[in-house]
């Protein structure tokens, strides 16, 4: 049976990652509480190291390996923000990384993994297809897998920005994630589960690439749709060790528009001044579409990262 | 003779604004160190109450008017930021403001403007236009002019910035700001003389509109050059107040050029995950091109807006 993460192993995480990692602030802002009726804390991520949540997830896997493991290297698949995250701890233990990267990934994301130090090796778009192309590269380096989202540590790692959210910010009555592997919700979960038990955790998805909306309403992990979302970093399905503890802590997964991303992503950079990825939006869009859920409430959201190509902005076109 | 501010102006203004502005943040950037070789520090007004550190000097001229004035109303010229700003402290106060501005302010300025509650005037783009035009509203209303930047008042509030800096990041040995009409610049100066004598105020100015740094090298005031600059706040100039403050206790005022201020404006959205408009770029700029001016040096820079049109960025053709 697989064995999954607990929230002693975020605790484990956060002991082992915080030399390596920023405390992200927690930002508000009362026009979207005005627009939304409700009293939004936002921890800011695309503040983070590598400019994502992903950092602590990597970090926490990379520096959890024994020396042995180490010395074999290590290797992803991603289509950018893990890929950076892997590179930048690879890089700070003085590991060798291989990442497997789709051909179509931004090109500012493959510029800081290449910044890093870390080997690219290409494949393309189909989530399929980088696993397949994974299988190859570890067989002929024998480094170890650091799976995106369904990886042990990755997942505690991830549950240390709730962590730190939830010790500044008491009392919230929701707490909100993107969902596409699944990795962040489901350590935001545990950290949620253990140190806020009456507060809800919800998981927000692209209407395009609803698997995980499905999964957890049918108790069973479906493919991945392989269908078009803004959000990039989403397109991605959930395993058998994300899937289990987002059934067990998760209150609900809900779904929201590509118009509602990219007005959401919009309406954050134009009043809070700051950068967030379209997959950050995901949680805001949910705030925006499905207002009546959270009217009145204190909601936490993780704004997961802020790497954005600039040269392409949805709003222009 | 013209009555100046004196620091311990800037202290009543503090105790006057805070309940109306936010104390912002300072952020630094391991990557933006790395490229400069400096140690600097980022005071971040683009998170102030509209976006900018005018609402700092707006909020100080309209709550030191007495009853009688504040019945009469304000009225002020401005591309932008100090229509907000005075827009907001007129809103909050609960009096009449008239602002007359250029037809072609920025669409999310204008539309902010109006949210605040606001009468717009339309005027060219020429600054001597704007100041004709209001003469005339003045004469129509008898409202009290806040004029941008050469008012005691908001002089005496933008130094509230530097004053928040310097009160959280000792020993720094440059204070950086841009130089427009020289409000923002004058108010640092006099906060910075008085709690860090030995740190030297620089002044940074886009080269096309270079008056600021003529008159402070010929020691008179120079009319504006009306030539065309993306940092679109800093096509003003110099005035009777500020100029005496800045020749007293700016050490130096530089130069950069339009695809440096595009350049860092990019370079800080990209590493740092927030949004700056271009006339907060201008002091980035003049880190990278007057690099020997700044290494090994601890620099605090005031990031003086982030209110962007989001629909026309500079590297997007």
């Amino acid at each position: 049976m697989t064995r999954l993460p607990t929230f002693q192993d975020v605790l484990e995480a956060m002991r082992r990652i915080v030399p390596y990692i920023h405390h992200t602030p927690v930002f508000t802002s009362a026009t979207l509480n005005r627009m939304t009726r409700a009293n939004i804390f936002f921890k800011l991520e695309n503040l983070q190291k590598v400019g994502a949540f992903k950092a602590r997830g990597g970090c926490n896997a990379v520096f959890a390996l024994t020396g042995d493991q180490a010395a074999r290297g290590v290797a992803t698949h991603s289509s950018g923000n893990h890929a950076q995250a892997v590179a930048y701890a690879a890089g700070l233990r003085g590991i060798m990384a291989t990442i497997v990267m789709p051909e179509d990934a931004p090109p500012v994301k493959v510029a800081a993994v290449r910044g890093y130090g870390a080997r690219i090796v290409w494949t393309g778009n189909n989530p399929l297809d980088r696993e397949h192309r994974l299988e190859t590269v570890l067989e002929e380096t024998g480094a170890v897998f650091i799976h995106p989202s369904n990886n042990f540590h990755v997942i505690a790692g991830q549950g240390t920005a709730a962590l730190e959210l939830l010790e500044e910010i008491p009392h919230l009555d929701v707490v909100m994630a993107p969902v596409g592997g699944g990795g962040l919700l489901s350590g935001t979960a545990l950290a949620v589960a253990e140190l806020a038990p009456r507060t809800r955790v919800i998981g927000v998805e692209p209407v395009t690439v609803d698997d995980a909306a499905r999964s957890f309403r049918d108790g069973r992990i479906y493919p991945p749709t392989n269908a078009y979302t803004i959000a990039d970093g989403l397109r991605t399905f959930l395993g058998d060790v994300t899937f289990p503890i987002i059934r067990n802590h998760v209150s609900d997964i809900v779904t929201v528009s590509e118009q509602g991303i990219i007005d959401a992503m919009r309406l954050v950079w134009e009043r809070m001044k700051i950068l967030i990825e379209p997959s950050s939006a995901v949680p805001v869009a949910a705030l925006l579409e499905h207002s009546t859920l959270f009217r009145g409430q204190r909601v936490g959201i993780i704004i997961s990262g802020g790497n954005v190509d600039l040269e392409h902005l949805p709003w222009i076109s």
